[in-house]
Formats: structure tokens, sequence, C-alpha cells
């Protein structure tokens, strides 16, 4: 059996590389989606920033930070299912499985988003699912390769 | 020689996988420990979580924010280290070096969080250690891929 | 055609890693001068820090805050950067093309950290084009692994 697994030939890489590309674009937008909230309403964090467009300097605008909390969920989140989710691809796991998971992790991380910007108390759910996922994935990982 | 290194056959990527699920557990435990704090504390980031069990929205309670820096300073050290370990693997290092460094830099960062959360002075050693480790891979990573 | 990508005898990838091994050190710098700034300004964000050299805890002096702005930029950035250039080797691109892109991205975040800690507020181009590229990256990954 062949263990190159890092390739187009593999169809979990593929799953994994198609939903890593939605995942990084998702997580990429917050940089801008912060940039429009900052203009909306006149708020920066620098104050080279601010004097360009007769802004204020602060760091208490509820709508600016809402985003960078986002954001900031994103790197807590996405980055490690980004390493977890490569390893497991090694793994061998079967692949309508790793399908499902890599799906239902990357639509739960773009609804927690949605959610989390809409000020939705119900955006625990779409953070404890994938969180879930990269735990079980991380489990498998060490059984694997212990 | 076979060039095929990123699978279950090469064993530094073995000790590579089994070290980084390691670390990734770790990050991924403190986004439940940091809503445990919040929880303790009764004390928000968002309107909407404070509401649902009569807590406030505070972004200066120590407890809760040494946890998100804990985080945080997980995120700026292990996902680098997660980026240059898996170069490395690529760098054909020798085995025993290699399983030393990974395990190092795995128990360092463990220990680090514990430092960290328990207010000790002495963190410092456990962040250096592993940022030398990490820089040492870079180094590595750049001669042998110049 | 040989799909074994991620090795020494891809130029893609060789290119890949080397620019990554220097945007990794980039990053890992950032907290080291973090430190600096805070030695220099007495300034720490843990009691048992500033108890340390008599200094205080404070998280409003810019030029602490500032490093950590640059710093937070390129987990923003450089991290889903590394992702999906990874993925991007994988999808065979041109030799030329590749080496640019990560060439320009490495660059430009360098000079990005540079503009940002002398307050310049030209910083946005060094911002804009490492996203821009990602997000090409990312749309070359989607076109090829669906």
């Amino acid at each position: 059996m062949s263990l190159d697994l890092i390739n187009y030939n593999n169809a979990v890489f593929r799953d994994y590389a198609f939903w890593m590309a939605i995942l990084v674009i998702k997580t990429l937008a917050m940089g801008p989606l912060t940039g429009r909230q900052r203009h909306k309403s006149k708020i920066f964090a620098n104050a080279e920033d601010a004097k360009r467009v007769g802004g204020s300097v602060k760091f208490d605008n509820d709508d600016v930070e809402r985003v960078r909390r986002a954001h900031r969920n994103d790197l807590e989140n996405i980055l490690p299912f980004a390493i977890i989710g490569f390893l497991y691809v090694l793994t061998q796991p079967s692949e309508v499985l790793a399908n499902l998971l890599f799906k239902i992790t990357a639509i739960s991380r773009i609804v927690h988003t949605v959610l989390y910007l809409r000020s939705s108390p119900s955006r625990g759910i779409a953070f404890m699912v994938p969180l879930a996922i990269s735990l079980y994935m991380a489990i498998a990982v060490l059984c694997y390769f212990y």
C-alpha cells in the first residue's frame, strides 16, 4: 500500500485541501471586515490611521472589537484545525468520515462568524462542534503515530 | 534514497505528528479554560454572553485575561513551531536529535502554560527554550533548502 | 508524472520552504521585540513580571502595544499564508510564478512590520499585496482540488 498521501490522488487529502482553502479565505476576510468597521465608525488602533480620515484612536468600540474577537477565535481554532486535519489525513481515515468531518468543521466555523457578528447567543454550538472534531482528530493522530 | 518523508514510515515524522497532536490538544484546551474562568468570575466579552448568566462585560479581570495571554502566547509560538517543525522533518535530521527537540518543545510549552496560570515569574525559561529550538530549526531549513 | 511534491526535489517546494523559514524567524522575532519594549518602558502585562524590575502593569503603552499589534497582524496573515502556500505547492504551479509570489509575500510582510513599527501610514500596501496573493492561491487551490 502506497503511503504517498499528500497529493491529488488521495481523495481524503483533496477534501482537506478544498475545505481548508475555504477556511483560509474565511479567516483572511476578517482583516478587511475589521477595516470596514474601523472606517464606518472612524475608530482606529493607530494614530497615523486615524489622522488620514479624521478619526480617533479608541479600543472600546464594540462594532470593531466584535469583529476582532471573531477573528481571534478563528486563529485559536481554525489554525490548530489546519495542523491536526493535515495529520489526520495521514492516518488514512475512512474517506466518507473524513469528508464529513472536514465539511462540518468548515461550515460550522463560517456559521460561527455569522452568529458572532450578529451577536447571537447561540454561537456556542458552532464553536463546540469544530472543537470536538479537532480533539477527535488529535486522538486519532495520537493513536496512529504512537 | 527515497524522499517520501511525510508518512508513518519516517520515524522523525512519526515523532513530529505525535508531539504536534499533544500541542494541538494543549492549545485547544485554552478556549474552554477561558470559558471556565469567565463563568467563575461572571465576566464576559460579549453582552449576549453576560446576559445569559447575569454576568457583566469587562476586559480587565486578571483571572480571565491571564488565560487569554497564555493562549495568545501559544498562538505566537506553537503555530510557528508547527510550520518550522514540519519543514525540519524534510531536512532529514538525525532521528535522535529531532525526537529530543520535538519532545523538549512540547513539554516546555505545557510547563509554560502551567507556570503562566500560576503567576510564576520563572515561565521565561519555558518560553525561551522552545523559541531557541524553533530558531535552530528555521536555520537548519534555510541551510537545507537554499 | 510523479505526485511526490513535498521534498527537496521539487523546486517550487524548495522556494516555499526557504521563504517560509524566513517568515517564521520574522514572526518569532516579534516576541523578543515586545519584551525589549516592555523592559525599555517598564510596562508589563503580568504583576510577577513588573515586580522583578520595579515596573508597572499597564495595557495602554503605545510603544508596547504597537509591537503587539504588528505581531497579531503576522498571526492573522503569515499563518494562513503558510497553509495556503503549502496547498498551492501541491497544485503544481509554474515555478517562476510560485517563486515570485513567495518572494513578494515574504518581503512585503517584512516591510509591513518595519513600516508598522515606524508608524508609517503607508503600511497598507504591504498588507494588501500578501493578502491578495494568499487569496489568489486559495482560489488556485479550490480550482485544482474541487
